[in-house]
């Protein structure tokens, strides 16, 4: 399983991904699922992934080719404009269900994938992208601030309660790392280390890209302090006086 | 969609159910999930259920007919274990699937569905079911305290933070309350009014019983104090340092 969430704020974009696959409880690995496709001063287009990881990485790996395609052709280096960069993604996810779906399928393998697309390219706002399994794609605008994939909803409370395009960027960072954990203490198949990215607005470059591992200090001290806080507000709470 | 919880404590089991039933969003309806069969000092029987509701409707129209059973028949009134009553209430639920699963399954409509079935008969301890849409089915045991039905991920992470076998009542209902806010406030198709059973052990009669519908005042301030409380508890965890 994977977790993945993108939030578009005022001030800039969040991205963060677990990283934790497995194909059976017995076979488990880690693989980044966080793709960053950055040009400065140009773009900065962050790619998040969950479902069928040959067909993720597929894409990827056609993604990651456009560096070599021949002059003319459309590819994430030279579109103008995020909406086309979702296209792409669904186009290359269309083309790796066509070379490997069917087989898939035949061999009840689950095909399934969706993306998330987030960024900004020269000239336009930000934009926030998701794909679904199909190649079809959906914006976030207005009320919509996130996007989450995977196992998203043991960690999609706190993000409805706390945020929204104008929350700052630490408060809706921490948010974030909040859905993770409930998402984490929730879902064995959802593990560290997370990646995550901030890009701050008009920037055209990555702000900081950092990993979470397993004992980092803060996110360690979130999940406890996040976890006796919810149980002291439980206990503070008035029980129902209708039973004794 | 449906949210159904039920929770094995020491001192006694409580069940909940909302009631609200949706074929699409242009028909919704109110609908008790909670069907109760109590014969007084001798066994009280709770079944909770999920999923198409003409199947379920069915499950119970089944049961209820077990009040006019021939001498000899093995019924919900007369089996003396609650393993065999759970297997009463899957048998019954095959038998819906035999006589409608197919014809719903050719008009591309979801047959599936599931049961909570607990409570005590007379000379056993108190026992919780989860009969799953084949017919087969589960007993809460052990460090299991609780089983539900539905919409379950949203209201999950609460119960998994608080409740215990050794809970006292109060706090268990309290919390069952808090996962049914968290489950409503997520999944629009799970709404009030809640119906709540609470089974004093060994009692083998209804402890108490209330609908609790919108407006009621306690779940009211729960709703609202939970939800301020968590906010709180958010805000004065401290921001990560590593972002500007």
């Amino acid at each position: 399983m994977t977790y993945c969430v993108a939030v578009r704020l005022d001030s800039g974009m969040i991205f963060a991904s677990d990283s934790r696959t497995n194909a059976g409880v017995d076979q488990i690995a880690t693989f980044s699922k966080m793709r960053v496709y950055e040009k400065n001063e140009d773009r900065l287009i962050v790619v998040l992934s969950s479902g069928n990881l040959g067909i993720t990485q597929g894409v990827i790996n056609l993604l990651d080719r456009h560096k070599n395609a021949e002059e003319g052709e459309t590819t994430i280096w030279n579109v103008d404009s995020m909406y086309d960069a979702a296209a792409i993604v669904g186009e290359a996810l269309r083309e790796m269900q066509r070379r490997d779906g069917t087989f898939l399928t035949q061999g009840n393998v689950d095909a399934g994938a969706s993306l998330i697309v987030g960024g900004q390219i020269k000239g336009e706002a930000t934009r926030l992208f998701h794909v679904y399994a199909q190649g079809n794609f959906i914006e976030a605008l207005g009320d919509t601030p996130y996007f989450q994939l995977g196992e998203s909803k043991y960690g999609k409370p706190i993000l409805d309660r706390v945020v929204t395009p104008s929350t700052p960027q630490k408060e809706a960072a921490k948010c974030v790392l909040i859905s993770f954990d409930s998402t984490m203490k929730s879902n064995i198949s959802v593990g560290l280390p997370i990646d995550m990215l901030w890009y701050p607005r008009d920037s055209l470059r990555v702000g900081l890209q950092q990993r979470i591992r397993e004992g980092d200090p803060y996110f360690t001290m979130l999940r406890s302090r996040w976890g006796g806080g919810l149980r002291r507000v439980f206990a503070e709470l008035p029980d129902p006086d209708w039973l004794e």
